[in-house]
């Protein structure tokens, strides 16, 4: 290992399913941990085998599965007190993981060892002794999680000492120092990781911290800065309360900012991309504030900001966006003038004149539109067709005159159907054409009696698929009835991209969505 | 001022309306600024005068309004280049603000004076000494934003303490160090910190920070280990590109873990509902996973932790949730077993049988309505309901046979409306009856219609509003069609409630939250 490298230690397959929200199939998991190989980091720590049937099917599967880098680990705790390594049930199903690493927890604060294990000090000290020198003579990489080791640390310095000297005794390949807690602050961390490391020579440390205060990812850097080697985290800081601390922000601060080597160094630049592909798989919205990866992370509103990005490159970020995947927005917004358009138009592709008199009325008319509901910051596609509209003079090829959704559901016959009328005329031709389509819900049936209507005029968007849908409440603020803000998100196989509707009614609010889903596709063919 | 007393600089009002998605109008701009002062933050920045006409409108309007603490600041730049500040106009309006407080910022990058402002390093050096001098000339308190000063401070050390020195002899208050783009690490933080500090013996030092590098917290705190007694930050880390350093984090860490002295320490044991009111009035989603403030910030999942939380109080919460105004949650979810349900349901008040076969069969029906969509991580009431439901046999009073909604759009008849009928019985009476009602909308014809027919005989209906309501697609995982998941919020003036529903339809899942909505008020009463 170069003197300098960083050891990332993930667990957002074990820790990480703890958060809110948070759940995988253990195919999920097998997927995940692919990408994660593919992706560099070094240990993956997939589940606990003892707790759940989840893990260790995980378990069984991952023995099929051959990694690039990533060595899997298989997490659970020291023997259970009174009783022999041997006939240790837990510690048996570590060894049937199957893995080349296992990473147990012990106790380092004497309260948890009296209250929570109900056992004396000396016999925890035995239990972590004793559960790791098992696991190496079953051939294991062994890491030693010292669980709450810092408030054990502030409750007696000594003992929790004294459980990292029994991991060592015992052969731990690494001793990692747990925040389990969260609650650590930067200054006591610093020392006590110092202390650690002072107190157990040749042995490798860790860090693995949790956000509760704000600062699990300062933490786990000033614990590279005081000498660990190993960072445990979870990617975009999943996990229990406010989450562990997140590898998305740790790396790229290591690799770019400290200098530090990283297996997993040259993949940075695809990590907006890696984040992003996680939050998918849990079907969790994306941080849009997630430092490095957030959308956005490296967007800007505002004049002086906007104005200065022109004369000086990049000055107001502290890095290039690209290193991380990421890139720079403008955002449009109602403090925004004719420079943040402007730029925003060149962004997508399509030059303007700031200076216009056609300028001033987009922009008015852009800022009425949000008082009234739409979102062009979440639907870009929309402020595409905006633009089409007002300068390019964009007219709709079809007309709707009118659409009609019924949904009913009557309980004894079990029925539960929407259906769409739609009746339109397409390309000037005076014949009205009337669709009518069924489907599970109102927007599913307007969508497929409206595409069936295109289709034969516009090939081009048999491809388009709606792929996801939001709703949400947006008061006027004016005391009147309240705004249903729709944001939509279509795809043609190749690219995907998000429309915005507002009204009293879903149903209206969507359709407009979907009109300008169906425009933007006849934009960009 | 206390020797350990830290003053807290609010610049939501300012800084965070550079935030994607952050808007408030001058109205509510006050309701805020009086909000803070309640709370007791120290120094109130309400806008930039000179940037837009709606924070000159703000100051003109605060003119009017008294605060009990706080003081309010104007923030602006220093003077022109090669104008006299009797002329320049920006400064000018600074003083037009009206607050007793003026921030300015000054470049500390030798980069951005030669480049963005044009200028050379000399004459940057004498506006920001003359800008000061003016505004404390014009009984002005004077905070000095030393902005890009990190940044600037690696480029040129030298210059970027000679720019602090300016404002130091112009007259300044407070000298407030920036890391404008967020970008700069711990170590070096404290080592610019501390020489700053020892350069300019006598003045405040302040610290201004953004959390690109997800460190904003982290270098608050550290700039007041090394001596800082000003932070200045926004409520919920509102703020451009990924936020400003977060308030809401700060103060509790100086408080609780730090033991610095607040003025609005008292008022902690509220911060939670703080933090819920400025993203409310900025129609923002509050974040599950802030520190200390967020829903999930004590939320717990998982045997051991939950288990060992029955043994040691607070054995995996780092402190006591109520101080900050929060409180500890059990979740459901599919790795929950019988006692975190039955934890769940004690916290509701209601007392279940961990052991019962009943238990089992509970745990069973959760999860499968949870694999359909259902979610009651974020649905409260519909979980009682189910609680009622099962182990105390609650049957329905009514009995809905049978709804249709309709959703019409006529384009030449300029119509958009919704109609709902719906028929049930109520009470076993044979009588089917039969109501029918309007709306902008399907959901609220279908909510009115529902609540027409019902409040006759459920008097205690009548009170319950739909107040928010929030659609998005899930997936099964199956391949199947996608599944709309509707989270449902009602009110009954007193008392809020969210409920959840799941179904092909748009309709059908808010049908289901609305009844679980109507259920769960007939159990509270």
């Amino acid at each position: 290992m170069n003197k300098n490298e960083i050891l990332i230690y993930d667990t957002t397959l074990r820790d990480g399913t703890q958060g809110e929200g948070v759940s995988f199939s253990a195919e999920d998991k097998i997927l995940m941990a692919q990408r994660i190989d593919e992706f560099g980091f070094d240990y993956i720590e997939g589940g606990w085998p003892g707790s759940n049937p989840r893990d260790m099917e995980f378990f069984r599967m991952m023995k099929d599965v051959q990694l690039n880098h990533a060595k899997t680990a298989a997490f659970g705790s020291t023997r259970r007190a009174n009783l022999t390594v041997e006939n240790d049930p837990q510690l048996a199903q570590l060894i049937e993981a199957g893995t080349p690493v296992v990473t147990i927890f012990g106790k380092s604060w004497p309260l948890h060892v009296t209250d929570v294990l109900k056992t004396t000090l000396d016999e925890n000290l035995l239990m972590i002794k004793e559960s790791v020198e098992f696991l190496k003579s079953e051939g294991k990489e062994v890491i030693y999680d010292a669980e709450h080791f810092f408030d054990g640390y502030k409750a007696d310095a000594a003992y929790a000492l004294a459980t990292l000297e029994a991991a060592r005794e015992g052969g731990a390949e690494f001793l990692v120092l747990c925040d389990t807690n969260g609650g650590t602050q930067s200054k006591e961390f610093s020392e006590m990781v110092r202390r650690s490391m002072s107190e157990n020579p040749g042995v490798a440390i860790g860090v693995h911290c949790h956000n509760d205060c704000g600062l699990g990812v300062a933490l786990s850097l000033i614990g590279v800065e005081e000498g660990a080697t190993m960072v445990q985290g979870t990617i975009n800081g999943f996990g229990e309360r406010v989450g562990n601390a997140d590898l998305t922000t740790i790396t790229p601060n290591l690799f770019f900012k400290m200098g530090y080597a990283l297996h997993c160094g040259e993949s940075l630049k695809n990590l907006r991309e890696f984040s992003i592909s996680v939050d998918k798989l849990a079907n969790i919205t994306p941080n849009k504030k997630a430092p490095f990866v957030g959308e956005s992370a490296f967007a800007h509103k505002g004049g002086v900001h906007a104005n200065a990005a022109k004369k000086v490159a990049r000055s107001y970020e502290h890095m290039v966006p690209e290193k991380v995947g990421n890139r720079q927005r403008i955002l449009m917004s109602d403090m925004s003038g004719s420079s943040s358009v402007a730029m925003k138009a060149k962004e997508l592709g399509i030059d303007l004149d700031e200076k216009s008199n056609q300028m001033r009325a987009f922009l008015a008319k852009i800022k009425e539109l949000e008082n009234n509901g739409y979102e062009f910051e979440s639907a870009d596609a929309s402020f595409v067709v905006q633009i089409y509209q007002h300068f390019h003079d964009l007219r709709d090829d079809f007309d709707v005159v009118s659409y009609r959704t019924i949904s009913e559901m009557v309980r004894d016959s079990d029925t539960n159907i929407s259906e769409a009328v739609v009746k339109l005329r397409v390309e000037n031709n005076p014949e009205i054409k009337m669709t009518i389509s069924e489907s599970s819900g109102p927007v599913g049936a307007l969508d497929h009696a409206m595409r069936e209507a295109f289709a034969s005029h516009f090939p081009a968007l048999k491809s388009v698929q709606l792929v996801d849908y939001k709703v949400r409440i947006t008061q006027t603020g004016m005391g009147t009835d309240s705004i249903v803000q729709v944001l939509m998100k279509s795809s043609d196989g190749k690219k995907s991209w998000w429309t915005c509707g507002a009204d009293g009614s879903i149903i209206e609010a969507s359709y407009q969505a979907l009109c300008d889903s169906f425009r933007y596709k006849l934009i960009i063919g």
